[in-house]
C-alpha cells in the first residue's frame, strides 16, 4: 500500500478486504488510441455540452431559486439535483487528470450554488425546498432524497481525491451528517427506494475517515428487505426491499437500483471485513453474470419498471439495458475485482465498457441512448438529453474516470486489466503500454523504470481469447503473470488473436435460441441498416445447396457487421446483434 | 402455319397479326428439371388439393344447388364460380399434356354441374341464381358476371384444344351467346367492371370460328372509358373506365383488371388487324415495364383497390403484386410476343415466371401467396386457400400450361424463349433441350430431326445476360439466330453466364433509392430470416475501415441470399429484396 490515497474511483482503506490496490489519475494515464480519444471528447465536448443542458433543463436554476438568487418554480424530475452532482463528479475526475480553468470555474459555480442552497441542518434537495418543505422524507420509496445526496457525496469524493479545495466535501459532510442524524443506527428506520447513498457513504468514509458514514451505510444495507418501503406502489422488489440482501439469490427489480445497492453492499462488506456479506455479493454477481447479463454486458431485461427479468429472460428487442445499469455494473465489478483479484470481473468490465456502456453515447459525444436494445426495427435514436437525464452525466463521470479501471498494483507486482496506450506508474515499476486495442490485439509493454527486487507483471488474457501469446524480450513465455527481476527497457508483448468469431447464446435464452452473434476481440458486432448492407465492391459468391429449399443456388452476399457501440450513428435504422444461423 | 391448331393457350387465327406461331402440348414437352418438377407437383398435388378446397369452400355446392341437386345457400364471393372455371381450365391443359382418368372424372363432374346449373337462356351464375334472380346484370361494375363467364369460356377453350368432348364448349357458347344477345353490338351498352370476358371471347372465337364473339370482344373493349360503369363506388379508374383504351398512356386502377383487359385488347387488335390498337397495347406495355413493374415482375403497387400506383411508385414493403397480376402479365406479354416477335416480352415472361409468379405458391404446392411484397417484417404467410380464391386456381392453370410459353416456330425456323429440359417438335425440326436452368446457364440443344432446307434456330439471350457464348457443333458462333442447313445430331450449346450481380433500382423509385438487389441469372434473390442469416461454417472476414464510423474494423459476415420465389417456406420471417448499399 502506497503512502497516499490515489485519485481513483474506489479506494479501500487499509482495514478493507482487498487483494488489489487501485491506481488513480496520478499513476495511470491513457495517452493515445481508442479510449484517449473518448476521454478527450468527453472533456472537451460532452461535459461542456452537459453544463449547457443542465442550464437549459433548469437543474442549475433549481439551486439558484433554492438559494434565493432567482425566482421561479422547480423544473424537472424530483431527482434533478443528481444530474448536477454527477456532472460535478465527472468534472472532479477531469480535474484530477489535468487542470482546466474553465471546468474548474464551472465546478466552483455549481459547488457554490449547492452550498448556498443547502439548509442549515445540512439537508439539500431543491425539489423539496421549492415545492413543499413538509414533503421531506415522506416518500422514501420514490422520493430519491438519499439518492440525490449520494451523488452529492460521490461528487465530493471525486473533488477531494483530485485535490479540490474541500468546499464540496464540507457540503457533503453536512448532508451526510443530516442523514445520519435522521436515519442513523437507532434512529428512524428509513432507507431510500433508490440505492446510491450506500456506496457514497462508504466512499465519503474513506475520504474523511468518519466511521459513522460507514456504519450508516451498513445499517442502510441491512435495513433493506424488512418492509420499510412498503408504501412503494411498484412493489417491494422494485427497490430490492422484498428480501434482505443476505437472503437474496438473484438480483431483481429496478436494475440500476439493484446494482448501486450491490456497490454499497460490496463496499460495506470489504470495509467492515464482513466476508459473509462479500460472499453474498460474489454469489449474486455470479448469478447475474450467468443468467441475467446480455452479451453486450447490458443488464435489465424489462422496460416495465426498468427491471431485471427472470433467469435467462434476455430478449434482444425489448431489452432495457439502461446505460446507467452498464455503468453501475462496471462500478460493482471493479469493487469485486479489488476485493478478490479475480480476472473475470475485469473480463466483465471489458465487455461492458466496449459494448453495453459505450453504445450509450454517440461518436460525436453529444447524444445518448438511455435504453440499449440488442435489436431494433429502426426508430431508436440517441437524444441530446432526457427529461430523466440520469444517463448522460453518468456516462461523463465514467469516461472521466475510465483510467481508474485500467490497472492495479500489489506489493508483489502490477496487474493490467484493460489495454490502452499510456503510462502506468505503479510502486514496483513504471510501464509504457502501446496498443491498437481493441482493433489490434497486440499489447506492447515496456518497463520504463523498475525496482531492483523481483515483481510480477500480470496482463489479463480475456476469457474470449484463444491462443494468446506472450513474449518477454522476444522470448516466448507462458501467458500468465511473469515474475522476475526486471530491468528498465524490458519489453513484454502480448498478442491476443482477434479473429472474428461466432458466439452462440446460452441454450436457455429462449428469445435468441438458434441465433448467433459476431464478436471480434472485446467487441460485439451488429448488423445495422435495413437488414443487411451490401458492399457493391465486394465479390458475390455462390453455393449449390441441394439441402436448402428443395435445392437452390444461394448467393453469398458479404454483409458488414459493425461494432455494436457504434450503432445508431448513421440514422435510426434497423439493427440487430443476434443473427439467425442457417 | 401448321395444319391443325396447337394445344396452346393462345392460338391466333390465320387472319391475325402474328410473327410467331405457338407450339402447344403436342409439340413441347418439359421432361426434367426445374419446371418439370413444378408441373408434376401441380398435376399430382396442387390440382387435386384445389378440388378439395373448392368442395370445402362450397364452390361446387353452389352449382349443385343451382342445378336443384342440393339444398343450401350460396357460399363465397360473388365470383365464386370463376374459381371452378379456372380449376377446370387447369385440368383442361393437364389433359392436353397427358391423360388422367382421375382428373378427367373430376372435370366431367364439374362440367356436368355447370351445364346442369346453366339456365335455358345460357346464363349461368350461381350467385345470382341462388340469391336473387332479379340481380342479373344490375351491378356490372362489381357484379363479375361477365368475368365469371369469361373464365368459363377460357376453361372451354382449354378443353376444346386439348381434345375434350365438346360439352364444355357447348356450355360456353350458350353463355357467350346470351352475353352477345344482351350486350352485343347495338344492344345494351354494358360491360363488366372486371375485364376477362374480352380475351376469353376472342379465344372462343378462335376455337369455334364464331366471329360474333370477336365482334363482341371488340365492342366491349371500345365501350370502356365512356362512363358505362359510373355506378362503381371505387371510381371509374378502378375498372379502367376512366378513359378509352386508345387514349390511355399508362395502366391504372385494379392491376389484374387492367392486365386482363390488355390481353383482350391485344387479342382484339391482332384478330381484327387493328395495328393502331396493337400500338396502343405496345405503348402501354412499354410504359408499364418502364415505370410500374417491380424487379420481380410483380405489378400493382397499392393494397388500396389492388391497384397500380403512379409511375415509379414501387414501394417494396407495401407492394401488392398480386399473384394473379403476375399471371396476367405473362398472358399479356405472350400475346405481344406472338404478335411482334420481340424478345423483350420473353424477357419479361422469364422474370415474372421465376420471381413474381412462382413466389405465389409454396414449395410443397399446397399454399399460396395472394400478395407478394418485396419486403416483409415477418408474419406474411402462404395460405392453403382464400375467401377470395382467385390466385390458387390461376397458379394451377399457368403451371399446367407453362410449356405453351417455351417456344414458337415460324416458316423460317424455331424460337426458344424459355429454357427447360425437354423436347420441341416444330415444323422445321425436332429439338432436344437439356439444361440445368435456372441454376446453370448452359443450354444444350440437339437437333434430333430436321427438314433438309435451311432454317434458323433462335435461342433467346436474356437481357440480364452479359457474355453469352454460343457454339454449334463445338464451333463458336454469334449468339444470335443461327440459320443453316441442319443435320440430325447437330449440337448447339448456349452458355449464359449466371454470375451473381447487383442491380440498382431505377433512380426515380424513391422507396428503394440507394438500395441494391442481388440477382443471379433469371432469379431475383432476397435475404430471408430475421435480417441476415449466418452460415456458421463460412469464414468471417475482417476489414479495416478508417472511413467508417470514426474508424472501425468491420467483420464481413457472409449472408446467404435465397431465390425470392422460395421465400416464406421456412416460417413467416422477415424478408427483403432491396438491400442497403454501403
Amino acid at each position: 500500500m502506497p503512502d497516499s490515497a490515489p485519485v481513483a474511483s474506489v479506494v479501500p482503506t487499509t482495514e478493507a478486504i482487498a487483494k488489489l490496490w487501485p491506481l488513480g489519475s496520478e499513476a495511470v494515464r491513457i495517452e493515445d488510441g481508442f479510449w484517449a480519444e473518448r476521454q478527450r471528447l468527453n472533456r472537451e465536448v460532452t461535459i461542456p455540452a452537459g453544463w449547457a443542458e443542465l442550464e437549459r433543463a433548469g437543474a442549475l436554476d433549481n439551486f439558484r431559486i433554492a438559494a434565493g438568487r432567482a425566482e421561479g418554480e422547480f423544473r424537472g424530475m424530483r431527482f434533478h439535483d443528481s444530474d448536477v452532482y454527477k456532472w460535478l463528479e465527472a468534472v472532479g475526475w477531469e480535474l484530477g487528470r489535468a487542470p482546466s480553468p474553465e471546468l474548474e470555474r464551472l465546478a466552483r459555480e455549481a459547488t457554490e450554488l449547492v452550498g448556498a442552497a443547502q439548509l442549515a441542518d445540512g439537508y439539500v434537495n431543491t425539489y423539496c425546498q421549492l415545492t413543499d418543505a413538509s414533503w421531506r422524507y415522506t416518500d422514501l420509496a420514490l422520493g430519491h432524497e438519499l439518492y440525490c445526496a449520494g451523488h452529492l457525496l460521490q461528487a465530493a469524493v471525486a473533488h477531494a481525491r483530485s485535490g479540490g479545495d474541500g468546499e464540496l466535501v464540507a457540503i457533503a459532510r453536512r448532508s451526510a451528517d443530516e442523514i445520519d442524524a435522521t436515519f442513523g443506527p437507532g434512529r428512524r428506520e428509513g432507507l431510500d427506494g433508490h440505492a446510491e447513498v450506500e456506496p457514497a457513504l462508504v466512499e465519503l468514509y474513506r475520504v474523511t475517515g468518519e466511521r459513522r458514514y460507514l456504519e450508516l451505510a451498513s445499517v442502510l444495507v441491512e435495513r433493506r428487505g424488512h418492509g420499510h418501503l412498503n408504501a412503494n406502489p411498484r412493489g417491494a422488489v422494485y427497490s430490492q426491499d422484498h428480501e434482505p440482501v443476505r437472503a437474496s439469490a438473484s438480483l431483481a427489480g429496478h436494475a440500476v437500483r439493484a446494482l448501486y445497492l450491490m456497490c454499497g453492499v460490496t463496499d460495506v462488506a470489504v470495509e467492515t471485513g464482513d466476508t459473509e456479506l462479500l460472499d453474498v455479493a460474489v454469489r449474486l454477481w455470479d448469478d447475474t453474470a450467468a443468467t441475467k447479463t446480455y452479451i453486450t454486458g447490458g443488464l435489465g431485461s424489462r422496460h416495465e419498471h426498468e427491471s431485471f427479468g427472470d433467469a435467462y429472460e434476455l430478449p434482444p428487442d425489448t431489452a432495457y439495458c439502461e446505460t446507467c445499469a452498464a455503468i453501475a455494473s462496471v462500478m460493482w465489478s471493479w469493487r469485486l475485482l479489488l476485493a478478490t483479484g479475480d480476472a473475470r470481473y475485469a473480463d466483465s468490465i471489458e465487455r461492458t465498457l466496449y459494448n453495453g456502456f459505450l453504445a450509450g453515447i454517440s461518436l460525436d459525444g453529444l447524444r445518448f441512448f438511455y435504453v440499449n436494445p440488442l435489436e431494433s426495427p429502426g426508430g431508436h435514436e440517441r437524444q441530446s438529453w432526457f427529461e430523466c437525464a440520469c444517463c448522460p452525466p453518468n456516462v461523463m463521470r465514467l469516461l472521466a474516470s475510465l483510467h481508474h479501471y485500467l490497472a492495479t498494483d500489489t506489493d508483489d507486482g502490477v496487474q493490467v486489466h484493460q489495454y490502452a496506450t499510456g503510462t502506468i506508474e505503479a510502486r514496483a515499476a513504471t510501464l509504457r503500454v502501446a496498443t491498437g486495442y481493441p482493433w489490434s490485439g497486440r499489447v506492447e509493454v515496456e518497463v520504463a523504470a523498475t525496482r531492483p527486487e523481483p515483481w510480477a507483471l500480470a496482463l489479463r488474457v480475456p476469457a474470449w481469447c484463444d491462443g494468446a501469446r506472450l513474449t518477454v524480450n522476444g522470448e516466448e513465455a507462458e501467458a500468465a503473470p511473469v515474475e522476475r527481476t526486471w530491468s528498465a527497457g524490458d519489453r513484454v508483448v502480448l498478442d491476443l488473436p482477434l479473429a472474428p468469431r461466432l458466439t452462440a447464446p446460452h441454450p436457455r435464452v429462449e428469445a435468441v435460441r438458434g441465433g448467433v452473434a459476431v464478436e471480434r476481440g472485446p467487441l460485439v458486432y451488429c448488423i445495422e441498416g435495413d437488414d443487411v448492407a451490401i458492399d457493391p465492391g465486394a465479390p458475390l459468391g455462390e453455393r449449390e445447396r441441394p439441402d436448402l429449399l428443395g435445392g437452390v443456388v444461394t448467393v453469398e452476399t458479404p454483409a458488414t457487421a459493425v461494432p455494436y457501440f457504434a450503432w445508431g450513428n448513421r440514422g435510426a435504422g434497423a439493427m440487430r446483434v443476434w443473427l439467425r444461423a442457417r
